[in-house]
């Protein structure tokens, strides 16, 4: 028997996610949405129930997978009162894959287990793709027990699991990871932006990069759609700037001070200011090539 | 008939490059370096002459190939009067490997081509390693017929060469891959310091970095290095911080804003500042592990 499993956030990724389990012949029972015609039309779509309540998804589903946009988010589908998921959420498992602050995580985790539930967190280290084909790069947070018996359902999410701790330490590890990354592309950004304004040949320096120190993941996925300007969003600037900013809470707890963190969780903030934030984090490239952005003279 | 080569600068990338040249067969005719025992110890090992004055490799040497350190010590090895490798050069080709501005390859291309001579900029994106193999990363910039001459004799060097065009743009493109690798290092400095100010496993972390959009070049090169302070210079934050001032300044004379260089720069001054710029880049980490810096709580 496979659980019921209820999807609430049905963003790009979490819709493909609930489309994946849906293909494994899972049973996605309900979907929520504050959009309420993206779960009408994911519902039609899978099967599932739509609902207009946070409560319904509870009272449809055994597993609930949450991928909603930030902290404030994350509290408020888990309110201790009004529409809620908490409510008669005795015996249901939650697995929240969003990029929150790692106490938030702890948070939920108290709330669930205060109702009767348990939480785990999912955090994902991939993009749209692979949460379609089940290749998603998953750090799992909470107690071991919950890990184990969501090992079914999260099987057939990622090809690519690891359970790193207590609830919120994969949050860290997703914040850390992020914050590198986009570091790493907001660096590239302005070698390829610089190289443009020399007039060298972007093709070239792209192969150069490839091959010597200045080799990196972020140079594979987004070198060429900085050079092309073809911004379509996997992972999106204000996302950037968001985990820029919750591992700089973290470093500012711990009393580090990362200068080249901030200076990049301030590009991608500008590109928020400027109306860019939801271009692909590649869009950081706007900001570094002459004649393209506020920055070029 | 391969040529008589002469070296000028033999810190470990001039020395080992000598060294692989001699392994193949070649003719190393002189060495020179202002550290005159280092000239000795390499002429004694090489079977070379251990040259006292620049204008003696000149006359020594048919290929000079100069590995000096910055753009004020390119300009010395090529003055106009005094001793000078232009002296009786009539002929003579050099090939210039020192990370330097790209106007500086410029004019030294004017003054040997005066001298009746000719220039050849070598930018090596490699290290020791590579150097003592014959394995280096090379790009080249000067006349076709100038790189086509010594074909013999880079070929010995480098497994993987790449001719830019005019002399000055491999300056131009190595300094765009040192500042990008720069900006790697100092932020992967950042992730790994921040985790373990957190208390996370660094191993753990380096292997998701690895699998994750944070992988880089420098994850594989520095990663560990970082983790151990094992800071053994393999290309120094000193230089680290003069190759992202070269580019820099290419970024401010055509008016581009790159603030995620700029924060790296900083960061490698502050080393330099501080007395550690003699250790390899890794130690950039120094900065950014708790307890370690001085910037830390």
């Amino acid at each position: 028997m496979t659980p019921k499993i209820g999807f609430v956030g049905l963003g790009r990724m979490g819709a493909n996610m609930a489309r994946r389990l849906k293909d494994c012949g899972l049973t996605v029972s309900a979907v929520y949405d504050l959009h309420t015609a993206a779960a009408d039309a994911l519902a039609a779509e899978l099967g599932a129930l739509a609902c207009h309540s946070l409560t319904e998804v509870t009272a449809a589903s055994e597993v609930i997978i949450t991928v909603v946009t930030d902290d404030q988010a994350m509290r408020a589908i888990f309110a201790a009162t009004g529409d809620t998921l908490l409510k008669g959420a005795e015996g249901r498992t939650f697995i929240n894959c969003a990029t929150v602050s790692p106490a938030v995580h702890l948070e939920v985790e108290a709330a669930a287990e205060k109702a009767g539930a348990h939480a785990l967190e999912g955090c994902m280290a991939s993009s749209i793709t692979q949460a379609r084909d089940g290749s998603l790069y998953l750090m799992l947070g909470g107690k071991p027990q919950v890990f184990e018996s969501m090992r079914p359902v999260l099987e057939k999410l990622s090809t690519n699991m690891r359970y790193v701790g207590a609830s919120g330490e994969a949050a860290k590890v997703k914040a850390l990871v992020n914050m590198v990354m986009n570091s790493n592309t907001a660096a590239l950004a302005e070698g390829l932006g610089l190289a443009s304004s020399l007039g060298l040949d972007l093709g070239m320096i792209r192969e150069v990069f490839s091959q010597t120190g200045a080799a990196s993941r972020v140079l594979v996925t987004d070198g060429e759609d900085m050079q092309n300007r073809d911004h379509s969003c996997y992972f999106s600037a204000s996302h950037a700037a968001k985990d820029s900013g919750i591992a700089l809470a973290l470093a500012h707890a711990a009393g580090l001070h990362l200068p080249v963190a901030v200076a990049t969780k301030a590009q991608y903030d500008q590109m928020v200011a400027l109306g860019l934030g939801e271009l692909d984090k590649s869009g950081v490239a706007e900001l570094t090539f002459p004649g393209r952005g506020p920055a070029s003279p």
